[in-house]
C-alpha cells in the first residue's frame, strides 16, 4: 500500500534533485512502477540523480524518516525486485548512463549504472573486447539492473555471469555512505569482497553508483552444432562430455521434447527428438575448425539422432531461429507462463526433465524447458490461461513442486533472474534458518534501517 | 601477549574434542604458533575438530568467554594471519582432511578444508580435471588456507584464483551457527553470496568446514615462451598485448633487470635485458601450436630482444629453471626479505617497476620484482640484512612508500598472500572510512563478539 511521503523529504530531495532528477507527476510514477514480473506498484516518487553524491544525499534524507528506496534500471526484471510494493522513492538510473572510461590494455570498462549493456556492447566492439553477460534484453537492460540481479544469458558457460565479470564497485550503502571496493585488477586479497556481496544483492544492501566491469577478448568468428538426441538423458550426458574437455563450449542451450514438438507443430522444419542442443564454438579460422571438431566428437554418443553445422552467419541464423521462436510459440499455447529459472548440477538435468514431465501430466498443464544446459540452468516455463480459474490455480500449485524438484537434486531457486518478491517466499525451503539468518546479519550491517528494496530476496524472519 | 583459558572451558573442550582433538602440551602449542611470516605467538591450546557439530560446538563455548579463536591450515601464509596474538584456541583442520566426492560430470569436487592443495590435484587428474589454485606452497599448503586467503598462482591468469574457483561453502560463523551457501553449479542468484564473501576473509568471519569447489578441464599439453625485453616498458606493453587477444596465456610472469642480473651473477646463462616474461600456452597437439603462435606474435613487438620456445618436459624445465632459481638467489644477496604482493592494472607495471627502482636507490637496499605479470600482481622484495639495524629500518620505512606508490597508481596492498597483520596498518590508506565502516559492519554481523581471528586484516576502528 504506497503511502505519502512527508512534505519535508519531498522538498528537500526536489531542492536536491531538481526538477529533471525529482519526478511526482502521476504518469511517470506510473511508469517506473512496474518490471517484465507484470507486476505493479504506484511510487510516491521517481528520483532521477546525476552522482554518487546526489544518491548518498538522497538516501540519508529518506533514512531519516525510513522512508522506502528501491533501484531500478530498465524494468526487465522478472521476479519484481523494482516494484515498490511499499511505495517510498523508486530511483531510475537513467541520468547515470555514462561509460566513464575504457581501459583496453588493462581490459576494463568503468561504468554508470544506468547504460545500456548492449550500448556498453556497441562501444567495446572497435577495442575487440565485450563484457560477458548478455541476457535476452541485452538490448533495453542496463548494466545496473544486470549487477543488482547477477544476469546471466547463453555465454556465462564459457565466459561467466555478472559477478565473474565485476572487479569493483563504487555503491551507496542503506546508511548513506558511499564505499569504494575493488578496482581494475583481476586478483584482489585485500579485505573483504564487498563487490561480490552487492552483485546480485537485488538493490537490498547498496544502490550501485559506478561499476569496474571485466572485459573478455572478443573471438573473431562463431560456429554453430545442433544436435538431436533421443531423450533427455542423452542429450545430459552430451552436455557432461562437452564440459568435460578443455574446449568448452562458447554457448549450450537445450530444448526438450515439448518445445521441439511445439516449433514442429508451429511450422519449423524441427526433426523429430527428445532433446535438443544448440552448440557455440568461437574462435579464429584456425581455432574454430578445431574447436568445431572437439565439440562435434563430445557430442556424439549413445542417443544421438543428428547433428547440424552452421558454419556462416546465414546458416547460423538459420539454426537459432528455431530457439528464437520458442518465446513467442509459448504464447501461441497459453497466455500466461510462469518461467522459473532453476539451477542444478549438470548431471541432474535427466532427473529434473523427467520430474518436469511428471509434474506438468499431474498439473495438466504443459510445462517446457529450455536453456542454458551447460551451467545447469533450465527455464522452466508453465503455460496456462490467466483467465481460467482452474487454470491459475493449478499453475501456481505447481510452483512449490517445482522448487522442492529442483533442491531435492541439489539446485537453487534462481540462476539468472533474482529472487524479488517472486521466489522469496521459496528461500525458506533453498535455506536453513542460521544461514538465512546470516543473510538478514548482512543486510542489517549495510543497510540498518532497512529501507533499500524492502520486502525482497528475504522473507520476513 | 597470550592469556590462561578458563578451567571450564578447557574442560569442555577436551570433552568435546577427545584427547587426539585437544592439546594443550606445549610442544604442540608451539608448533602451532607461527606461520611463513616468521612471526610467532604462543596460543593456549589447539584444537582438532573432526566434524562441523564439533566445530560449532567449540565456537559457541569460546564465543560464550569470549575466547580468541584462529584458524590454522599449514601455516604457509606469509602475512601472520594464522598467528595467534591474542592466545585463545588455534583450530587446525588436519583431522578435517577428507576429499569428500568427486564429481567428474558436474566438474565439482567436494572438500574438507584440511585436504592438502597437491593431494587434491592428484586425486583429480586421473578424472582430467584440475582445481585452479596454485600457490609455489601446493606441495604443503590446505585448501582450507587457499580459501582464507583468496589464494593464487601463476595459473590464474587463464584460470582464476581460489575466489573464482569455489562455487559454495559450509562454514562456522562467529556465532557457532552453521551455515550452508552456494552449491554445485556455477550460475546462481539466489539470496547473498556470503561463499565469496567469507572466501578471503582470512579466518574472520566464518570457519570453512566444507566447500566444494569449481573444476577445470585438465590440457594435456603445455609449452612454453621466454622473452627478453629491453626494459619494462616493453615488456608490460606486450602483457598487454598477450592479454588483450583471445588465446590468453596459461601463465604469464614477469622478471625485472634486477632480478635477471641477479640469476647472471649467481651463473645463470640469461642474456642481458631489462625485463624478461615467461609465457606458458596450453592446448593439445592441434591446438597448442595454434596458441604458441598467437601468443609468440602477441609477444613480438618494439623493445623485444630475443624470444625462445620450449616444446618438450625437460626444455620447459629449463626455461622455469631460472624463475625457480630467483627466491634461492635472493637470500644470496641478503638474508632478510620483506616479500609484498602488490597489484596494480597491468598498464602501470611500467610505472611501477620504475617507481620501486627509485625507490630501491632512495632506501639503498636492493628491491627485486617478478611474479604474476597478467594479473598486474607483482612481487615486490625488499631485501636487507636482518642484524644490521640500519637497513632493517630502511626496509621497514620503504614499506609504506612502496604502498602509496601502488595505491597511486591504482592498485592495492594485496593479490594472494592476505592481508593478515602484516598489511592491516595500511589498510586506511588501501580504503577509506566508510568503506572500512562497511567492513567492520559485516565482521560484526558474522561474528558479533570478535572473537575470529581478532586484529586481523581490519585495523581498530
Amino acid at each position: 500500500m504506497p503511502r505519502d511521503l512527508p512534505s519535508s523529504l519531498a522538498a528537500e530531495l526536489s531542492a536536491l534533485l531538481g526538477p529533471a532528477g525529482w519526478r511526482t507527476d502521476e504518469a511517470v510514477r506510473r511508469a517506473h512502477g512496474e518490471d517484465d514480473s507484470r507486476q505493479w506498484a504506484m511510487p510516491d516518487a521517481v528520483a532521477l540523480p546525476q552522482d554518487a553524491a546526489q544518491v548518498a544525499a538522497m538516501v540519508r534524507a529518506c533514512r531519516a524518516l525510513r522512508v522506502p528506496i528501491v533501484a531500478r534500471g530498465a524494468g526487465t526484471g522478472t521476479a519484481a525486485g523494482a516494484v515498490p510494493f511499499d511505495g517510498g522513492v523508486v530511483v531510475s538510473f537513467a541520468r547515470m548512463a555514462r561509460i566513464v572510461s575504457i581501459s583496453p590494455d588493462d581490459r576494463v570498462a568503468v561504468v554508470e549504472p544506468g547504460v545500456i549493456n548492449g550500448d556498453l556492447q556497441q562501444a567495446l566492439a572497435p577495442h575487440g573486447l565485450f563484457w560477458p553477460p548478455d541476457p535476452s534484453s541485452f538490448e533495453r537492460c542496463t548494466v545496473g539492473g544486470n549487477l543488482a540481479t547477477n544476469a546471466g544469458g547463453p555465454r556465462a558457460v564459457k565466459y561467466g555471469a555478472t559477478r565473474d565479470s565485476v572487479l569493483g564497485l563504487v555503491a551507496v550503502t542503506g546508511a548513506g555512505e558511499i564505499v569504494r571496493c575493488g578496482g581494475p585488477w583481476t586478483k584482489n586479497s585485500t579485505g573483504f569482497d564487498l563487490t561480490r556481496l552487492i552483485v546480485g544483492s537485488e538493490g537490498t544492501l547498496a544502490l550501485i553508483v559506478e561499476a569496474t566491469l571485466r572485459l573478455v577478448p572478443r573471438p573473431a568468428q562463431q560456429a554453430t552444432l545442433r544436435a538431436f538426441y533421443r531423450d533427455a538423458g542423452a542429450a545430459a550426458d552430451a552436455v557432461s562430455r562437452l564440459m568435460r574437455q578443455p574446449q568448452g563450449p562458447a554457448m549450450l542451450e537445450f530444448i526438450d521434447a515439448r518445445a521441439i514438438n511445439l516449433l514442429r507443430r508451429n511450422g519449423s522444419d524441427l526433426p523429430e527428438a527428445g532433446a535438443m542442443l544448440m552448440i557455440e564454438a568461437d574462435g579464429d579460422e584456425d581455432t574454430l575448425p578445431l574447436a568445431l571438431t572437439a565439440l562435434g566428437a563430445a557430442a556424439e554418443g549413445d542417443g544421438l539422432l543428428s547433428l547440424d553445422v552452421a558454419l556462416d552467419g546465414l546458416a547460423r541464423d538459420r539454426l537459432w531461429a528455431a530457439r528464437r521462436a520458442l518465446s513467442p510459440a509459448l504464447r501461441s499455447i497459453a497466455p500466461g507462463k510462469i518461467n522459473e529459472d532453476v539451477v542444478v548440477p549438470v548431471s541432474r538435468i535427466p532427473t529434473l526433465v523427467a520430474g518436469v514431465e511428471a509434474l506438468a501430466q499431474r498439473a495438466r498443464l504443459p510445462i517446457v524447458s529450455f536453456g542454458h544446459a551447460g551451467n545447469g540452468n533450465l527455464h522452466v516455463n508453465i503455460l496456462y490461461h490467466p483467465d481460467d480459474a482452474d487454470e491459475s490455480a493449478r499453475a501456481q500449485a505447481a510452483l512449490p513442486q517445482l522448487f522442492d524438484l529442483v533442491l531435492a537434486l541439489g539446485g537453487t531457486l534462481s540462476g539468472e533472474h533474482g529472487i524479488g518478491t517472486a521466489k522469496r517466499d521459496y528461500m525458506t525451503r533453498a535455506f536453513d534458518v542460521p544461514t538465512l539468518a546470516a543473510m538478514r546479519a548482512v543486510k542489517a550491517a549495510l543497510d540498518p534501517d532497512g529501507i533499500l528494496n524492502p520486502g525482497k530476496v528475504l522473507p520476513a524472519a
